[in-house]
């Protein structure tokens, strides 16, 4: 019975996750391998293989709930919020999320900087969030090119915003550097 | 002497990429290897790789040049222009150079459009292309985030218009495509 309880690990996923980014900040991602990981979390590389198919996908493994949840704010937004307030909505609360694992968050983002092919599939991941968002405005009603235009925008706001706030010192909130960067894009592009 | 005339290729980079691009349409990226690119072409596979690295690279070789024209368009827009109509200006004239080339450009993005790999390599790319944006508007003075914002803004601009030219039956010129989608992007933002 002992051996059959011991097979099913308490929050195995998560310690797997901190176990991979405790070793790619220390030792840098290439360098990291499958066992140490499991070795770290005090399991096995076969309860590793159960949760991740690799171990780039521990850094990734949450970009589909991330879609998840910002398709189904901007679907939930108010039927009277323009298509760029739907969005700005939906971001803001997905800001909210991060801010509350700002420190994960931020020891993510410093192992992704640090490699240039895992930037490369967060530029992939931010591509399909904003297929997920054009998609959910057109479920809207939005016609194109107006979705995709601000599903585009709404992601490079995003994706600045959430550098400024990886890069700063921790000062704002990121809901608030999100809908500060959104001001600045209206600034800019009626040609501040 | 006529042994040393002929190891020069006339043309030799050109007719590689005609040559690839044909097959890539014809078999797929995937099913297409250098020998055939070099034979259809009537050239070696050595004069293959004196021009690209491998087959992939015949699709993004011109990259580097697209940087550098949207640069030099941006750093050389009147003093006075707005940081988004730099942009805009240097994405229509590069607009217009992409209209000249309609049927190369068409073929190019099916093949681009037919593969995941090469798709992901696009979105490289154009992220390339909005930092050297985001750095030739600080050479002229913008601050950060406007920078950044505005060549985020002006990429995502390019994409979906690129789309609508391609997806389109060719009535509209690409640089007024470009120019179109800039306005609509005006409008989404401030909340149409």
């Amino acid at each position: 019975m002992i051996g059959g309880m011991s097979r099913w690990e308490p929050n195995a996923r998560g310690r797997l996750e901190q176990a991979a980014l405790e070793l790619y900040v220390e030792r840098g991602f290439e360098q990291t391998t499958v066992a140490e990981i499991a070795e770290r979390a005090g399991l096995t590389e076969r309860t590793f293989f159960r949760h991740f198919a690799d171990k780039r996908e521990v850094l990734f493994a949450g970009a589909g709930s991330l879609r998840e949840f910002l398709v189904s704010a901007v679907t939930g937004a108010p039927e009277s919020a323009a298509p760029i307030e739907a969005v700005a909505v939906a971001l803001e609360a997905a800001g909210a999320l991060l801010q509350e694992r700002r420190a994960y968050s931020l020891q993510r983002q410093a192992v992704i900087a640090a490699n240039a092919g895992l930037q490369e599939r967060e530029l992939i991941k931010l591509a399909s969030l904003a297929s997920a968002l054009a998609e959910a405005l057109r479920q809207r009603g939005v016609t194109e090119p107006a979705a995709s235009l601000t599903a585009e925008a709404g992601i490079a706001v995003f994706k600045i915003a959430f550098e400024r706030w990886t890069d700063g010192a921790g000062q704002q909130e990121l809901p608030q550097v999100i809908r500060e960067s959104l001001d600045e894009l209206k600034a800019v592009t009626t040609g501040k």
